[in-house]
């Protein structure tokens, strides 16, 4: 059977794995780090979802790094399925995430009040564009998952 | 070879299409009926995206329907693809726009000033349920067509 670039157990999947975690990972961070997000239901919702996506690709990172290191791939069809899903589920959580921060931000940027002191304004705007970052990977890995599926 | 509920050319696929474009429309006429939704740039974007939406549902309604009357379903790969791919793309976009459009609805809400007007924020809120509708139906088209894909 064909090696898919990007699926599970191979090098490029792993690449997109660990990219994933990274930049979840940054996302909270840039948010988190900045007080009072609290305030603001989009912000939570999205530090929510990156609290998820962060062991689910740490996970699967390690899977991966398993499965190149001991060169032997992971070709069960049910647990295939599980990750495709999974994978799915979580990137369009991040879009919508993402999508509702960058437009909170934006807006906080106009209105141009106390709501957004410059330090942290451009928090959230790194934290938005990372979480884009992150559904963007995150739904490369789940193609080329549901690519490899029916050939199992 | 088996008929795929909901797919194209079947009258649940005729449903689907139509409940988008009802709900699209609904979305776009409570947003553009109040005044000054170009103030904010998340409203400028669903309305955007609505405009897209529409004419899309739109045919391919007018598609299903004449396939369904004249009861010749329509089975190119080529043109599935299409319809499969612009399916996803355009539900992606939706939901992008639902969840920018229900955090900034949310926010203005919060913040109780003279930037929401009751009358004007509950239509905005109306949208934004509408076009989360008119995201979940289009998924659904996206994926049973996807199911029929590849039997052909």
């Amino acid at each position: 059977m064909d090696e898919v670039p990007g699926s599970v157990g191979t090098s490029a999947g792993f690449a997109l794995r660990l990219g994933q975690t990274v930049f979840s990972s940054a996302s909270l961070l840039f948010m988190s780090l900045g007080v009072q997000f609290y305030s603001y239901t989009a912000f939570c919702y999205l530090v929510t979802i990156m609290g998820l996506n962060i062991p689910w690709s740490f996970t699967l990172a390690l899977v991966d790094g398993y499965s190149v290191l001991v060169k032997c791939p992971l070709r069960q069809p049910g647990i295939l399925l599980i990750i495709v899903i999974g994978d799915w589920v979580l990137s369009t959580l991040t879009l919508a995430a993402a999508s509702s921060t960058a437009s909170v931000v934006d807006l906080l940027v106009q209105a141009d009040g106390p709501y957004c002191p410059p330090k942290f304004c451009s928090r959230y705007q790194i934290s938005a564009a990372m979480a884009f970052l992150s559904w963007f990977l995150s739904l490369a890995s789940s193609l080329f998952n549901l690519w490899l599926l029916p050939a199992l």
